[in-house]
């Protein structure tokens, strides 16, 4: 039994979906599926290489995951396979790895060579369900293409704290379906540079000088009247580990999502001030 | 083999229900999992209540079912685990298991407790999964919780009947993918209160002296001209047992639902008046 | 282990596809479902039949393929079941089945008549799911069935030639998940009409005198500044085989799709204009 993965921006009305999936049941009978997006924004790298940064690490080891996001083949937009901490993926070579890739190396990285055979418009129908299919069955990654050593980065995704480090420029990385704001600043990240310092988030107009682990601790013990935090501002580090704004019980038809509210969109910069002992002169708006 | 669904309010953009899977697959390879939905509003739990209500009993006995609306734990949200009609039930106690619960008693309810090992903000991912698989490899409920008596109630779904027995008062459950109008008015309610009586359905400026069965009844002999009847609003009882009010064939694009064209929201009034012998002076407006 | 692939209209919220699926699994507990689509258009046969003939190929033989669009039973909307290209289809009789059975010869039609013993108004779960399971388990469609020699055609969707071969009159078949529009008019009759001519491609007040095989051979060999073509307008034969006319790397919140820009919607005129020998006048506005 093979564990293949599907991440793209094909949406789920189109014949795309199902015909990728018959496809690999027709290669192998035995396959699992399993999708994890469809609904990637079309041609959205930094989107992709943040839902499979977040998703992969579930699978069990030996997975297969097909990204077909962007993947039609050009001079400048090659297919590849790679293994990287015992998972596989075939897909384009356009920075999609990226965010997995920064933290872990891969050991492996081919660059696809079977197209001389197969000419499509629909690559991830024709190429990568080949490829994963290959590799499911125990192929090596050697024989479907040549050896490469690096793949395409995606510089757009990494915050850059300043030099006297008292500062972190990150900005929004994607806003998820309750309408929260994740930006490309980890947890990680805040610790190394903060090092425990005092600290001010800066969201558009508006700023945070706590940062939550849990959307409920803004509640508290304020047991009896829960409800009166609904549509509340709050900064958190997510269950994927990076910062995020966030509306308490966010409901977009009602009292909207942080990204409608907060005015910002993918890419906006969301700002970190650290201070050096001086008590912050500033208030909260949260 | 186990079958393990997923209820949740996630949506299908985000990493969540990829994580949730690639979880499971983790812990018991030979898994099935299946999607009830991902599309529960944010946190409405008389919604997920209706989807569950109606969707479970079609799965075989053993079937174990994760919800994920509302779950982060909190001091008033406690995790529970369930026992009911030979199937098993994984999720917050916030009320969405009221439906089924009001109608079959569960044979057993756990609060569960293996969280002084777990801290997360994301139960579904780190509690949810491994207590349905933990119940998929056979294992005890009372290994993973406390047994309580009782599980908290959802108030507002309740239908209520006046002291003569000549109303129905009941309300706007659910608008369905076409846009009609589910109400909280069970077929059994209208049968056991009406015993056959004249009535009128009240819904908005709306009424109606006849219920269908099945949405084609409105065309009845008229082969010819079936068409005519798009558009046409018509009470019926759906698959589901409760009276819905719905457009014949509508097209939330072209004719538009029953929800925007009678103007009727989730929670808004649905009156059944019922006729003691005398024939109604009203005349139908659908 | 038998493959069952699902294609409706019930959206992705409401019970209907979660219950569909568990009455499968009661039924036949190693089924392998696989949704092609639930998103069609409420009641559109014309997507149904688009998205059916451009999936289920990919699928190997023997599979089965539950459709439920506008499948309520009616005088004049039968249930039927086929074998068609050694695939199975369980659907209602309107048409949707048009589009593969144009191409290939059914090999065997029934009439479902189980109905006298299941009266429904949800069909797909009551009667589709049976007889798909009964096919599974090797059952004859005539046990199930009465057999008919002919289906339901669906005129609309076949684009004309003129008598004179020097114009296609087409129209849009569907509008994909870019944004882009499909017409009917398929590569092979583009070929067997114009046989090589020049030709015009109309499209509201848009005209094409190329039509591409791939998105990515507008860039051609302009790798320095791959971005300057998005979007542009292309017509291209897509995957499918059918003339289609797209937006390059369309992104409907940002430049937006070919649907929205030339303001075409289903069922609108594509015309293709040949010409014999002579240049022709106009210029691209493309």
């Amino acid at each position: 039994m093979s564990l293949i993965t599907l991440t793209t921006d094909f949406g789920t009305k189109d014949h795309f979906v199902g015909a990728v999936k018959g496809a690999i049941y027709t290669e192998l009978a035995d396959a699992k599926i399993v999708d994890i997006t469809h609904e990637i924004s079309p041609f959205n790298i930094t989107e992709t290489a943040y839902i499979l940064k977040n998703s992969y690490k579930s699978f069990p080891k030996g997975t297969i995951h097909i990204v077909g996001v962007d993947s039609e083949l050009s001079f400048d937009n090659k297919h590849i396979a790679l293994e990287l901490d015992g998972h596989y993926f075939v897909c384009p070579d356009n920075g999609l790895i990226s965010m997995i890739a920064s933290e872990i190396q891969p050991t492996k990285i081919v660059e696809i060579n079977i197209h001389d055979r197969i000419e499509s418009s629909f690559p991830v129908l024709d190429v990568f369900v080949q490829v994963a299919c290959f590799i499911a069955r125990g192929g090596n990654l050697t024989v479907i293409g040549k050896e490469i050593k690096d793949y395409k980065k995606l510089i757009e995704i990494q915050p850059k704290a300043n030099q006297t480090q008292t500062q972190i420029i990150g900005g929004v990385l994607y806003i998820d379906n309750y309408g929260n704001i994740i930006t490309n600043i980890s947890k990680k990240m805040f610790q190394d540079v903060g090092k425990g310092r005092k600290f001010k988030v800066n969201a558009s107009r508006y700023s945070f000088e706590k940062i939550y682990n849990k959307y409920n601790e803004i509640v508290g013990n304020n047991t009896q009247d829960k409800n009166r935090f609904d549509g509340n501002k709050l900064a958190l580090f997510n269950s994927a580990g990076y910062l995020e704004i966030a509306i308490y019980r966010s409901n977009l038809k009602t009292v909207g999502g942080a990204s409608s509210l907060l005015g910002l969109e993918y890419r906006d910069p969301i700002i970190i001030d650290f201070f050096n002992d001086s008590k912050p002169e500033f208030t909260t708006l949260s």
